[in-house]
């Protein structure tokens, strides 16, 4: 059986073809310009295989409520060409497969989640945050995704300003200094005036936003005290990770127990962002045996 | 049938004996000195009825998971004499019925969970917060508790500062200004000297801890995005929860699109804190359709 992965992303579609046993057999990059040539593109693409499902984690925000007359269209998004769009139905409707669609966090969350297990983790739970151009959040739990009225969007919530950084405003454009508002990629030129690429390792910014990632892994923590964290987005390194679990020791303060933070908090353990493609690939397997 | 239920506190033991339809037939409050003697008059209470099961909603921190070899015990609780009591074995070998333990606040919300639905709300998830001498929260979601590697420990989390009360250094003992060091009962002796119950609602206090408990609403809401929120504890009152609500709009600034806020951000449905009663009647009963 082969089936297909859609990384849906503001400036491209990454597609693949994969076996049962998350090979990637063929792929292709399409750039996200207008709906219509994208889609259409991608359409065509996926029909010179013969996939028996897809798995399609995509920039949102979704609507994913089965019940919602709007299931599977994506919402109010920042590109304003893709709202609106029902994704899932187009892509339904030209494939005539199973598909199971989801945000693109929870596509790399649900990757890092299968490998893990593979791997002989034992994971009950996964939280999975990436740092990018935003910050997201993708939660398995008992092997499904959480988020009941809508899903996690857990790059907006406040955090404790560092003593150092009280004078930064933050750069969401709708809660200035939430946690994307410090912490995404785009900080960096508005903080220093430079591109994260650019910004030394040694430089005091890493301790700040460690300060903060930190104080979001223990939100995480007290709410649902997760069998792991990965950390993904081109923003971490490893450096900044070390960083991040120090800061997370001491601001939990022993005040529970936790497993050594070496294994608990981590990279991804599939490299180049290639854990959605394995998560788009399994949900399409599970959506199969489902539908 | 008849169910048993204890809520066991740092004061007091609450126990009652229900029907099935949640009607309390009996109760008891017996005062919480050593393990010992608190449980043996426990028990000895509920052996004059017939109780077919038990619900115990506890103060902990409890060992709650089944492959533990503490499962079922008190770990390390402020009250030092109830460090490693192994509350539910110790009923179990008295009581010779299934029992079902869980956190405090977790019955609380269990309960609320089971009224709201039989009074037909749509509810798949719920999130309990109590604010009383600590401030603590339980999750539902799908009809079971959230918490992978140990339950909940929500009042323990970091909120950006009020400009108006940074002179305040928060009373956690282990985080000093975390949400519990910011609102639960015993921050007003700490700002102003008196007593929760003796502060006018008109105290500029109350902003500032709807400004607090908001952005920990709004962390959950990014997070689970859950059915309904219900908050309990001697601190909340009407007035107070205007103002969080209020708060807690501002903060989210229509990033996601919410329900009504006069039915998500409520107080109990069961008055007088009788919110865990029922819900460890409910657990009590549906655990003793599965032992
Ligand atoms: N090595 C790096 N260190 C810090 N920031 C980086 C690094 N590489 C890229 N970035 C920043 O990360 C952001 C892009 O994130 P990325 O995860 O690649 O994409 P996206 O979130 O759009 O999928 C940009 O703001 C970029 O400046
Ligand atoms: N009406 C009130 N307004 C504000 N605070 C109150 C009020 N009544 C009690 N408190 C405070 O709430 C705390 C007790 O909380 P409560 O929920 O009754 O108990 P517990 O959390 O111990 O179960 C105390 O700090 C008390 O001063
Ligand atoms: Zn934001
Ligand atoms: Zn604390």
């Amino acid at each position: 059986m082969l089936v297909g992965s859609i990384e849906a992303g503001g400036t491209k579609f990454v597609c693949a073809v994969g076996d049962e046993e998350y090979n990637i057999v063929d792929s292709h990059h399409f750039p996200t310009t207008d709906p219509d040539t994208t889609l259409s593109k991608v359409i065509d693409y996926f029909q010179q295989f013969k996939i028996s499902a897809l798995g399609v984690a995509s920039f949102g925000p979704l609507d994913l409520d089965k019940k919602s007359a709007n299931f599977g269209s994506i919402m109010a998004s920042p590109k304003l060409d893709w709202r609106n769009i029902p994704i899932y139905q187009i892509l339904k409707d030209r494939l005539h497969i199973p598909i199971f669609l989801t945000t693109d966090v929870n596509g790399s969350a649900y990757g890092e989640y299968i490998i893990g297990r593979l791997r002989g983790q034992k994971l009950n739970s996964l939280v999975y945050y990436t740092i990018g151009t935003g910050v997201g959040a993708g939660i398995i739990y008992d092997g499904k995704f959480l988020g009941d009225l809508g899903h996690p969007e857990m790059g907006h919530v406040f955090v404790k300003r560092h003593p150092n950084d009280k004078g930064f405003e933050g750069i969401c454009h709708y809660h200035h200094d939430c946690l994307e508002g410090l912490v995404s990629g785009p900080t960096f030129e508005v903080r220093l005036g430079k591109r994260g690429e650019d910004v030394s390792l040694n430089d005091p910014v890493w301790d700040v936003m460690a300060y903060y990632m930190a104080q979001a892994l223990m939100q995480s923590t007290m709410t649902l005290r997760p069998s792991k964290f990965v950390l993904g987005g081109s923003v971490v390194n490893d450096t900044f990770l070390k960083k991040v679990r120090q800061q997370y020791k001491l601001l939990i303060n022993d005040y529970i127990s936790l497993p050594s933070l070496e294994d608990y908090i981590v990279r991804p353990l599939v490299e180049n962002n290639g854990s959605a493609t394995i998560g788009n690939f399994a949900l399409a397997i599970k959506q199969s045996q489902q539908e």
